[in-house]
């Protein structure tokens, strides 16, 4: 049990004079009672004071008697012929307890427009109306108060049992970024790398140090019309054949029983050209100057500083034209902390994020490594690290 | 074009006095316009009279300029140093657009609560609080109406290029459902078979028909004891070895171009027992029988029940106890038409839907055969066909 982050959502809950927060969303079920639903149909009810609540699909049961740390289990019966409205069974449970505990003010999750997706990555389950409804016919509207900035507050500084979660998640991640490694070859394609990082993380990635739950989605451009491209929040990875001096750009999330890393990788089929190289040169001396800047204390503009120095200074300052960095953990991306220019914010100790400098141009197309680092009162410790050059 | 679907769906808004859908689920931005979304941040107005608008982020503006049947497509900077708040700029430009239309009424997408992400799965965006916000902004709260069901209804009966896709979708599906017969030896693991079965989708998939976003989804059960629990919706794939007679249970989602496909095979490793193939042949049959009986006017239930006859008669009734089918196309589930027992709602020329008898309990296991059929004037086209038997 995570008993620092339980006491830290309770203060947060005492402060914000919250009495209870009624979650539905796959990560912040997982942040709250440390198991992390299957189909995305768990409500979790967590008090500032008392037990906390888990109303959980009854295909589900096993899997959350296992993992919740502490908390009342009631199920109902889901995707089965014998299964009735969920709302109203939800519903019902969730008055029973708001009756018993006399819950006023609730916290809810209105305000998350990215989400992480349960197990189930295919079909996403979301609050919408009928969960706002649901919660309005057993809280009562004027009693509802967001609580998206004080869960993304509360996600931002991992504790220990998180950490533990994310070492182990980015070293799986390791045995993707290896598969890449090996299979960027002449002829290889984008679709092709792709298939291979997430085998090697599927199959690799299971079961090590127990992980039970692995999932990677992998996007890889080749060549340099598509890696100039590299930048985006989706690529797509083509059927075309890498020619001799294209490279190959991975990006790479991967989940692991809840926990996300956040890797890229580039590497060259053959031999990289001489501006290749010198600019992978010119990322990897910029990521290093970023990762040495952070420690908690420091304004998060400060890191990104750092690495923009070393673009700039090398002459590509406009080719590097994203954030250095971003949250993450319990979800691929979290807003907290932002690595960017001018940020004043300063870094705490146990926030997770990563440090990504890229370059792209069209002549040469895009290279960019990310590596996600926890902020530490001496500096940063880099998670799963993973040594990787241009080729060789 | 679709003229079609576009037709239909414009007489709709004409029906329901409904003047534009405003979309951003990537599913219906899909469905009204032909291009499905890269990262989620697309938002589609579609008038019931005039040009559709397209805004779309500027990173996803090479793909929606190649998939829009006919919009006008607009872009904000997205994703890099010098965007501004995405909101505010969809939101300039929605308000320009009802302003020079003069739309009153407009249909927003309030009621989904499971959805289909876009080609970026490891994070969806989804429409909350913001959107929310935003729509009341350019729109006014009460000009916004829920046009959940509506959307629903006209995505129920796929047209002409909708099952083109379709098929194809499920023509790639059985590259997995191959990779999966061949993997099942004595010895192999659910998880090295979900790798097989997704790895063989990525590469043999990707380009099949021109084919350019594929992704699948599997999940493998294996033995007694996992694959009795493999009604669920969502699955765990284990690292347990499967061992002579073991059943190891398929469940299959591929996503092609915004088109999905749902399929179920099984397969014993060795040599399966008498049990075994009894409960498969009586799987196999219900699913014959089921699919015999569709055919336009027929009444929902009239199918579920040509399949739970089969399973009763042979006195396996209530080891059988989730629905026949449902409808799918645009999204891995899709609530029009749901096969289940009593239903009266009669089946329509284009609906498509799945075919799923199973039989589960925890001596054998699970067993059970999904395939994905179109209800036609005569009776059903089987989209993918695929034999399979238990062994051999």
């Amino acid at each position: 049990m995570d008993h620092e982050r339980l006491s830290r959502v309770r203060e947060a809950l005492e402060e914000a004079g919250v009495d209870a927060l009624v979650s539905r969303l796959p990560e912040n079920v997982f942040f709250l009672s440390g198991h992390w639903p299957l189909c995305g149909w768990t409500f979790y009810a967590f008090p500032r004071q008392g037990r906390p609540l888990c109303i959980a699909p009854h295909c589900d049961e096993a899997e959350a008697a296992a993992e919740l740390w502490d908390a009342d289990l009631q199920t109902f019966p889901f995707g089965i012929l014998s299964a009735g409205n969920p709302y109203e069974e939800i519903a019902g449970r969730l008055k029973t307890a708001r009756k018993a505990a006399g819950w006023s003010t609730v916290g809810c999750e209105s305000g998350f427009e990215s989400v992480s997706p349960s197990w189930n990555t295919a079909e996403p389950a979301i609050p919408a109306a009928a969960t706002r409804r649901l919660l309005e016919k057993v809280f009562g509207a004027d009693r509802l108060t967001d609580a998206t900035e004080l869960l993304n507050g509360l996600r931002a500084c991992k504790t220990e049992l998180a950490l533990e979660g994310l070492r182990r998640v980015n070293e799986i991640s390791t045995f993707g970024l290896r598969a890449f490694q090996e299979a960027v070859v002449i002829g290889v394609t984008g679709v092709e790398l792709v298939a291979a990082v997430e085998h090697a993380i599927m199959t690799q990635g299971t079961g090590y140090h127990g992980a039970v739950r692995v999932r990677a989605f992998a996007q890889v451009a080749t060549g340099p019309a598509e890696t100039a491209k590299g930048y985006r929040p989706m690529e797509i990875s083509t059927t075309r054949k890498m020619e001799h001096g294209d490279v190959a750009l991975l990006e790479l999330g991967v989940v692991a029983d809840g926990y996300w890393a956040d890797r890229t990788r580039v590497r060259v089929a053959g031999k990289p050209t001489a501006e290749q190289q010198k600019v992978f040169d010119i990322v990897k001396r910029a990521q290093n100057a970023a990762i040495a800047t952070v420690r908690s204390g420091v304004p998060a503009g400060d890191v990104d500083e750092a690495a923009r120095a070393v673009v700039r200074l090398a002459g590509y300052g406009e080719r590097f034209f994203h954030v250095t960095g971003h949250g993450l953990g319990f979800r691929y991306h979290e807003p907290i902390p932002l690595i960017a220019p001018g940020v004043e914010s300063v870094l705490e100790t146990g926030m997770v994020h990563s440090v990504e400098p890229g370059i792209y141009y069209p002549e040469m197309g895009g290279i960019r490594l990310e590596d996600d680092v926890v902020v530490t009162e001496v500096g940063a410790e880099v998670l799963g690290p993973f040594e990787s050059e241009l080729a060789g």
